[in-house]
């Protein structure tokens, strides 16, 4: 098998930018480890949405429940709160064989599908939501490439096309793309705090008349990379446009807890669609996200997710049904922790305190960390950033001409120079803005919120130092 | 959405055959539950691959270092060996931030990557295995599908073909066809075993000219469903084959481990790869699956296996790199499942004493019941079971035509009605051979073997009861 004959989708694949980086800091753990003496003792990685890999701790409750899942023998222990055994027991009874380690249905443990969906109901204040409209998978990303997969065809003529925001992290785009589909770039507005505008969506469908079959719309709220939260407005709005296109409507909602910025709310799509009536509330098909890598769990290693369908033709859910039948079903011990997810402590229950205690330090610490990346850094020199209402940060850096050129010099992308520059010489490793598709000539790193205070403040401090350096060395 | 604009790949896809059974099994249960009287007081459900819901028990190292891994807590206590403990302290060093909840590379964690090859060249006697050459997924199944997103080209005309065996879980095929390939499938021999014969891929191959384009060759050693193991002369000639006809080989591996047969041994396609030596073992390109999944370990539900590549070229090694990481890594607790299995206790280790007792205990098992299965099918009239060399037996039914008849007319395939009629009247759920393709006017049904002995004795007990009444009642 040469590469000409290999799938001419996988072809046009390009390497990640980050793949250097993550290369460059294995090199500099290694020397670090070695003794190398270096300008910090570690590097801080918040290069990607991982709370634990930043420095979060694990929830203890979900940890307690997963560990005697695994290992039933500590149920007889006494080192266990009694709502942690009741749950555990609880949950190993919805597992054929009482063990982790069998298989479940392929959309899920049906006990956990029908808590997903409480939990759903709840959320939008009465909005009914049915389990069987739930999908559990290992991941939100995973979910959203079965249903693309059900919505591209790869024979067609032109193309599908698929409406994808920019700046969208390059792994969407690239999971588009290889299913032979067109991912069609539309611009969230920087200048107005990474808002969502629909006369762009516009101008972008319009953009991609004769060159490809738009039939869906990609939304990500609260934002990634952008880290904006839309306003029930501007859904309303988003909602007309796809019914009036004839768009499937998909909501990557996975960092619906992570929501910090003053008087900003979270509203999934099924509710502000379901609040505006007929015959909108009927029509609008929507797939929405969710997972338990994010959030306060930040369980990504666990791997489990959901997909809720809304308004789908109950002939293409019986296709559905089929096609996600063809995989086996998510990590059992990912599912459990979404279900703890879901389905939290509750007031007076034994775990409550500390489950609480544990969440609420988060929650402080999210809003801390906001707060304090969007005062350092838009009191540096050009350098400035939006107001961070959710997820990440995605600051823009005006790098200096001298350093544009030195960059090109060295074969990197403006933004990727920045970073490795920063990982070298500071120990910081964040994610390059051209990773994740930004306005031409514009340059941004993405930051995650979701580091213990005390690491953000040494991540600003690092990052501070170095730009100041960095603008000088080029000016 | 409607159901004629979904890609048409998965409008082809019909409904799993055992997804009506598992909806009457889940109704028995329920009846069950409810106190409803039936000849049985339990389904016993041996329609997968799975060993914990056949009432297999996990193995204690297994879960132990799971558990500590999940809840490091528990590290402080007195309750696990210290073998144990170490694995689980040196494990948690491997994942980013010490936490099980962090995301990994998406080709595993790199000191797993290593175990594996490790347990690869000492398996193989001594032919080199390179952790680089080896990328750790959520399961065989997964790996198996990444691979073919690779080597078929969705718009090729005419379509990417892979010889496929028959009989072959549907799944497999579906997941083929599933991304726009032609599964053209080659039988194997029941008659003189379940053998895989080179005449018959040379024919299936000539059968495809004109219609498709061939590109793989997958085999399953041991064979699922069939049970049969490979003798290393019939590798030698499939290597000579797929070199001769320029095939990439997959070698589907998984159930290496479950090899009962008097005088059988396994041996995977690399080790006999190497030892016919060059030109052959520098040129034929091959993809080894394996999983955690099966072998003595079980652990279905933790989603956790690894492909092997040998001498892919480089320029493709490096898209299937970026290919795979599209995607996020496998489930972290899964991967070290997959390092305890490939590197377990050690004679001399605090632990050693247990996990062989369990193991041994497991392949006492498998032996016992594979011998019964035989012995008991081959006593019955009008049934025959091929000897079962290893994962799982195949019996062939003759059908009397009356029931043929019969399962037409309540719009069945016969061996499904077969199956329902098993289900409801004996409360045992086998998988029916039209799942897996078979010669047209045969019929079978799949046995796993992997259950503890008194289940496979009452299992058998109910089948030959159960049999002996259908054929009666329809001669």
């Amino acid at each position: 098998m040469s590469f000409l004959q290999i799938s001419s989708n996988v072809q046009k694949m390009k390497q990640l930018e980050s793949s250097a980086l993550v290369r460059t800091t294995n090199k500099i753990q290694n020397e670090l480890r070695q003794g190398v003496v270096k300008p910090y003792k570690e590097v801080i990685n918040v290069c990607w949405g991982d709370p634990h890999m930043a420095g979060v701790k694990p929830l203890s409750f979900v940890r307690q429940v997963l560990a005697a899942c695994l290992y039933p023998q500590l149920l007889e222990g006494d080192k266990l709160l009694v709502d942690v055994k009741q749950r555990a027991q609880r949950l190993l009874k919805t597992c054929v064989g009482g063990s982790v380690g069998s298989y479940t249905s392929t959309a899920g443990i049906p006990e956990i599908a029908q808590r997903v969906s409480e939990f759903i109901q709840k959320r939008d204040g009465g909005v009914p939501s049915y389990p069987e409209n739930i999908y559990i998978s290992p991941g939100s990303q995973w979910s959203l490439a079965k249903i693309l997969n059900i919505l591209v065809n790869p024979e067609a003529s032109p193309r599908t096309g698929v409406l994808t925001p920019v700046p969208c992290h390059i792994t969407t785009v690239l999971s588009i793309t290889g299913m032979g589909a067109v991912a069609i770039p539309y611009h969230l507005n920087e200048e107005q705090g990474w808002t969502l505008q629909v006369e762009e969506l516009q101008r972008a469908l319009e953009a991609a008349k004769g060159l490809c079959n738009p039939v869906a719309l990609y939304v990500i709220n609260p934002g990634n990379p952008a880290g904006h939260v839309q306003s029930r407005k501007s859904m309303e709005e988003v909602i007309h446009f796809v019914s009036e296109k004839k768009l499937f409507l998909l909501a990557d909602e996975v960092y619906q807890d992570c929501v910090y910025g003053e008087n900003v709310e979270f509203f999934s799509y099924k509710r502000v669609l379901a609040e505006l009536g007929p015959p909108l509330s009927d029509t609008v098909e929507l797939a929405s996200f969710h997972s338990a890598s994010k959030g306060f769990m930040g369980e990504c290693g666990l791997r489990a997710g959901y997909v809720e369908l809304v308004n789908v033709d109950p002939a293409v859910m019986k296709h559905i049904y089929t096609f996600f039948s063809t995989d086996s079903c998510a990590p059992v011990l990912g599912q459990i922790a979404l279900e703890v997810m879901v389905n939290p402590p509750q007031p007076g229950d034994p775990s409550y305190l500390i489950y609480n205690k544990e969440t609420q330090h988060i929650k402080t610490t999210l809003k801390q960390n906001a707060r304090r990346i969007f005062e350092v850094i838009n009191n540096l020199q050009d350098f400035s950033c939006q107001p961070v209402e959710g997820a990440f940060a995605f600051p823009r850096i005006y790098l200096p001409p001298k350093a544009i050129q030195r960059a090109k010099e060295a074969g990197m992308q403006p933004d990727t120079y920045y970073c490795t520059r920063l990982l070298e010489e500071a120990g910081v490793l964040l994610s390059p803005g051209c990773e994740f598709g930004q306005k031409e000539g514009t340059y941004h790193i993405r930051l995650f919120i979701m580091t213990p205070q005390d690491i953000m403040v040494e991540l600003l401090k690092r990052l501070s130092t170095f730009h100041v350096k960095f603008i000088k060395e080029f000016s």
